[in-house]
């Protein structure tokens, strides 16, 4: 394929070179007819990877940087990758690594970055850390939270919709009869799992579902503290019928205990996680699951850090919400006899 | 816990702070008796983490660089999460990127790498770039490689025993009674899916199994490839008894193509795959595999790479090829009808 330039932009549109370059840097007056000319011979060539390439040449360091929390962890790994392919459209490489969720080694990381001369950063991040946050962004570095916030910074960012994916979760179960909820909950310091615990509880209370303290346990996000919280569970004198997991890690852990007592899923109980589909893809029975759409937010990521990357003008940061969504399979059912609290 | 000095460890020895850096360094004359002094002490207060930082200060960038084929690969990821957390203890970052097994994308990245003045470089090689990995050795960045070989360079090592592995995967079926045995193989031009192809036919040849080459069929160390070329194994006038998968991301399609036909393992098939356990936790039933030992691997790289990080002196490089493991579980079961060739 030919390399479309700038040139054949103008051409194409009857214009000068110097109008489409005002239309691609939003610079500059170009008047209304000249502008729609410009992009639809922008749209008809489909000239805008080259003209990010273009615009971006002439103080690259081809580096984006993106620190996570831990690189072992599929789920970010995978939106990872969605960033990657994208970035390398634009010839950007991106730099990983990763601060286990602690605060100083996230500080020193974000020191590293800002020496790096990264073009960018995408940031997973512990929730500390806020005034070097801010260091970066006042670097002109363009900084992209993915999946928790930053108390006070206000920078692009993409975050699932917590709250929702839970609340909804419940309603299911409720929907399907259930009213003896069991409940595994992660961190609760950490905003996703603040929000995952808050709409599981207000749907539990909304929906006239039982109260009982003892069905709501943690599991921190680790599959063996949610092994055990599992195991008392099913061991209760009158034990949930279904249960609702907030995250993948937790639900290996959930499952093996359900496993290696013998109960059947769903004829014995319901569970529902909250988390991508991906890991699940040969259990028997398909999980049903509140899930991420993943590449939504890897591609979404990567049209946010584009726009950063190729406009030269500031604008006002953009935050997005993405809402999960309820993916039905076999493990939940109808309760067999109704338990009453 | 009190932070062990250099001259705590002079103190316990009863011998110089200068006398201990001597056999810290492996740098200067001393005694014997010093020594084994020093070393005693060193033992006795637990001393090697704070010497390793100590001896690395004055030059230290901390940066590790790793590039890997793919940061979705949680085998790689996996490794390298404890690579990282070694080298966290010597105060130093891992720096992660992904050639996607990409020659031109690798050389970019090794030039980055070069660029970036890292401590030392972790490579899982495409294989191509001999020239380009060879000057960054020749830049005194230690170069450790994992995975695979890169034919010609001559620099610390760590591979599986991929031929062994198959090798002994086919000797297993072929225990169990199995004669007709499929084998899904991975993509050849790579050292890793050669050697894997290679040991399971030359267990075919002297187990006297059956040489049908309609039962050998490419994967591409991919799931969808695999899906289809198991596929077409299950639908042979005269299928297979058992069928070994040289890696796990193939094994996902033919598990798949398996449940799809509603085949049951072990009853009517036995399958064996060649890859890291941790994925197949929660599968029923337990898959029988051939396992790498993720997390030796993952040690003895950070061994490697410490020692090039503390070693003032330069050492021939170290080669360690390591034995896979078989891992019986109830994937494997004797053929019910002996079928003859």
């Amino acid at each position: 394929m030919k390399n479309i330039t700038i040139k054949d932009v103008a051409n194409k549109a009857g214009v000068s070179v110097g109008s489409v370059s005002k239309v691609l840097n939003n610079k500059g007056y170009v008047s209304k007819e000249t502008r729609e000319k410009v992009e639809m011979a922008i749209e008809a060539l489909n000239y805008q990877v080259n003209a990010a390439a273009r615009s971006l040449k002439a103080s690259r360091t081809k580096k984006v940087g993106m620190l996570v929390s831990y690189i072992s962890n599929p789920y970010l790994m995978s939106i990872a990758k969605t960033i990657e392919d994208s970035l390398r459209e634009l010839g950007c490489h991106l730099l990983l690594m990763s601060h286990n969720e602690d605060e100083a080694t996230e500080r020193e990381l974000l020191q590293l970055i800002m020496e790096q001369r990264v073009e960018a950063l995408v940031l997973i991040p512990t929730g500390g850390n806020r005034e070097m946050v801010q260091t970066v962004i006042n670097q002109k570095i363009p900084v992209l939270l993915v999946d928790k916030k930053v108390e006070g910074v206000s920078t692009d960012l993409i975050v699932d919709d917590n709250y929702y994916g839970s609340y909804e979760s419940i309603k299911y179960l409720s929907s399907l009869g259930h009213s003896r909820i069991g409940v595994i909950y992660g961190v609760t310091k950490n905003s996703v799992g603040k929000e995952r615990l808050d709409g599981a509880l207000d749907a539990i209370k909304d929906l006239g579902c039982s109260l009982d303290e003892s069905l709501i346990r943690p599991g921190e996000f680790d599959s063996e503290k949610a092994y055990k919280s599992a195991t008392e569970l099913l061991l209760l004198p009158n034990p949930p019928t279904a249960i609702y997991c907030c995250n993948n890690t937790m639900t290996t852990g959930l499952i093996k205990a359900i496993n290696d007592r013998g109960i059947k899923i769903p004829d014995d109980i319901s569970i529902i996680t909250f988390g991508d589909a991906s890991q699940w893809e040969l259990l028997q029975p398909p999980l049903t699951l509140m899930t991420q759409p993943l590449k939504r937010i890897g591609v979404e990521a990567a049209i946010l850090l584009k726009n950063r990357l190729i406009m030269n003008e500031e604008y006002l940061p953009k935050q997005l919400i993405i809402k999960p969504e309820l993916q039905i399979r076999s493990s939940c059912a109808s309760p067999k006899v109704e338990v009453r609290d």
